[in-house]
């Protein structure tokens, strides 16, 4: 998916959100544990409720790795029932020596067909560089939301950056805003005001917003660009909204909180 | 596997070889192609032949990953065929949240039973954590043997110190050279004698001797403690000698030339 689809779905939905796929075999609700297959069975629900509203859906890889073939199974079956249109992010954090990092873009891009791949950028450009691709998304870690986001991204440099301002500012230029998004923090809104002067029309993915704290009034004061630029992902707060029966219609309404709050913020900035 | 067991088994083969499993379809020799499963086969015999000359075997998790779960289900025989004296590797570069980082540890120690995971350090203390458990070990990223290595691992900060160097120091003191081991490029033998005065006993992982040009006396030089203290890995150069129905016999040669030099090195170290 190219950048200006991905702007018009924003429009279209009014909506930056990305429904984050953490299905966790012991938070989903009881009753799908009967079935073949519970943990595509709760995607599909989840799917249904929302694809509406969100705009990106990004399943993290370890929840589907910690289950084996089954696993994989189900993370195929949902990229199969995501409908085109939305954005698909595999949460993967890959990242090795050029000649692996191209096995890792097939596996995700071909095998899996996600549009985008979350990629650590510790080992450099070329553990980066094979996951560009035209209308396929590396999207670096730059200033993570968790604790240890302060340990080494955080670090000052001789230079007067910081290890993320590096990376960014240095990643950017192997790629550019039509297929490199970076993956910022919502805990820290200012720092992403800081970084439009460095990549000011790089979509960001933002995590961290509600159950880590970000508000996303903040995030998008800091952070909007005039394509929109950010995806704001929720994970626990939307598809553990409820753990009953009616699941999927919790989830919705968690879901259409957030793009309503959105919408009122597409409308602010001018954008819908 | 603890630290003990291991030297025991360095001293016992008179080898600190790791052997890397990087079993590429489009490389393995093509009689294997007919059989069922040719990634496990090519393992096995890949096994067979260097169990005596090998103190690791680490599987790059790239190129199983690729194969969808077929892949995933030569990985788990390869791992159940190893045997258990053997040290093992899931070459993953892994690194999340903490709670997604405690799930990849679930699956790689307990699933598939390895000893050890590569883990990249971008994320900080609550992605490296998850992976220390007693007998099981975190390889942490400290300084990559590819050309994307000085991006970011060699910046100066304004401490004084390296990224790699701070990376090292500061995550030391997150367990002990009991469950932590560095991965540090032998590209750059200077560099391990200096990491040497920051963590004087913990195993370094050597990626780059050989194809990637480093020398295996410049590291041992460099980098050996009195337990050993290196793991230096081989991929290609001993798995692809030959293409040849007797392709084992030739990973065989190639291991064992590998192992005479490191028994010279272990036995003019005094350590056997």
């Amino acid at each position: 998916m190219n950048k200006a689809a991905l702007f018009e779905q924003i429009k279209k939905k009014r909506s930056f959100l990305c429904v984050g796929l953490d299905t966790d075999l012991k938070k989903i609700p009881s009753h799908l544990l009967e079935l073949d297959d519970p943990v595509f069975e709760f995607n599909k629900q989840i799917i249904d409720a929302t694809k509406d509203l969100a705009v990106a859906y990004k399943p993290n890889l370890a929840f589907y790795e910690m289950l084996g073939e089954e696993g994989w199974r189900s993370l195929q079956k949902t990229l199969e029932y995501i409908p085109d249109e939305i954005f698909t992010i595999a949460d993967a954090k890959r990242g090795d020596i050029g000649n692996t990092s191209s096995y890792y873009a097939q596996t995700f891009y071909d095998t899996y067909k996600f549009d985008s791949i979350t990629i650590a950028p510790y080992m450099g450009s070329d553990s980066v560089k094979p996951f560009l691709r035209e209308d396929k998304w590396a999207i670096v870690l730059g200033l993570t939301s968790n604790p240890g986001a302060m340990d080494f991204q955080n670090q000052l440099l001789a230079n007067g950056l910081r290890v993320y301002e590096q990376v960014i500012k240095e990643s950017s230029e192997w790629g550019s805003d039509q297929n490199m998004m970076y993956v910022v923090g919502a805990t820290r809104s200012t720092f992403i005001s800081d970084l439009r002067k460095i990549v000011p029309d790089h979509f960001f993915l933002v995590p961290g917003v509600g159950a880590q704290g970000g508000s996303l009034k903040d995030v998008s004061d800091a952070g909007l660009t005039n394509e929109c630029g950010l995806l704001v992902n929720s994970s626990r707060a939307i598809i553990y909204a409820d753990s009953g029966l009616d699941f999927a219609s919790a989830s919705r309404s968690a879901g259409k909180a957030v793009q309503k709050e959105m919408e009122e913020i597409l409308n602010g900035a001018g954008l819908i």
